[in-house]
């Protein structure tokens, strides 16, 4: 390839980079159910994602042993790209619940298809990987994905468990994956959910 | 030391490392100058890190050949927590500027202090290497958190170039480390910023 071509190339690659780059801001548009920790509003996807990456960074001791949690963080960072053309699903709504991967598939498609070919490729491989939860890079990812909200409803004094009337049984079949995760966190968090019951804000059944 | 003691030992750390966690998501509150793409509001720290962690991702080919992108990401997802406590300082304030590395002292101090012993020191040394801008890791760092506001700058018109009277040479003054950083960034940057001027998005010399 001549020198001029090779800068056209170079220069297109670049322009598709940043275009993604563009693309993704709409991340920080699309809201949680999950409320910050001082009950102003409700969290974005990006702000959350971040807030999933320090804690890799921060409870990597409790990963598996042989866990990379470089690829942890990185899974991390764009587990929710999807949710800027297939919107969040919360964890307890069964109706959305059901036609949810096939609107995530096709976000997929499109997201990561705006990258250059082989990187895009990358990007979905590892989003793939963290849906599957079949490697322990991902069970780790997701487990912290349910950790992060159950911390900002215990202190928020029940936050979404209590304003969408979420019982204990609810939560705890949910939240199993964590246990395969790191057995630590799992005690912490039964810790959590017990104390939770307790103080009122997360219901042992039905009412 | 007996099981009893191991115990309450690693419940105290996870406590503190649990404690951190929920502190930082005060990073969400503190709003930068910067709009989001589709100026419908100001973008705060948190998504800001989180962008500039998936531009480290993206954009990993234009940095300098042994840059270990891994903790380019981990640097730049911790490099704005010291503005929970000192808060965001515009880059073209030089009355902030004035005291603004004593204030991020004492912040750094705070926060990092928070985690256990050892791991605090781990992210306060790395946040003191985005710092001090002598590794390459931190120069690629660097220039991509200068390179992101021009971006958001440029995709609503002007952003805060328009808002706050920033002339080219102000600019160009402050975002040089960028080609220190990757020249092949810089020249995509150069180009950026001629057709800002050339759009009347950015004033060539002040008025």
């Amino acid at each position: 390839m001549d020198r001029m071509s090779d800068d056209i190339d170079t220069a297109d690659r670049l322009h598709r980079q940043v275009g993604f780059i563009l693309e993704i801001d709409k991340l920080k548009l699309i809201l949680r159910r999950t409320l910050l920790i001082d009950r102003s509003r409700r969290e974005n996807d990006a702000e959350h994602s971040w807030h999933l990456a320090m804690m890799a960074m921060v409870l990597a001791e409790y990963a598996e042993p042989g866990v990379d949690i470089g690829r942890v963080i990185r899974m991390l960072l764009l587990h929710d790209l999807v949710e800027i053309d297939a919107g969040d699903t919360f964890l307890y709504d069964a109706v959305a619940e059901a036609d949810k991967e096939a609107r995530e598939q096709q976000a997929a498609e499109r997201l990561f298809g705006l990258l250059p070919d082989g990187q895009g490729d990358g990007f979905r491989a590892l989003w793939d990987e963290f849906e599957a939860r079949e490697t322990a890079d991902a069970r780790f990812a997701r487990a912290l994905d349910r950790v992060q909200p159950m911390l900002h409803n215990f202190h928020t004094e029940g936050g979404t468990w209590r304003e969408y009337g979420v019982t204990l049984d609810q939560v705890r079949s949910r939240k199993r994956l964590i246990a395969d995760a790191s057995p630590r966190l799992w005690a912490y968090v039964e810790a959590l959910l017990d104390e939770a019951v307790r103080r009122g804000y997360l219901a042992e059944k039905r009412a």
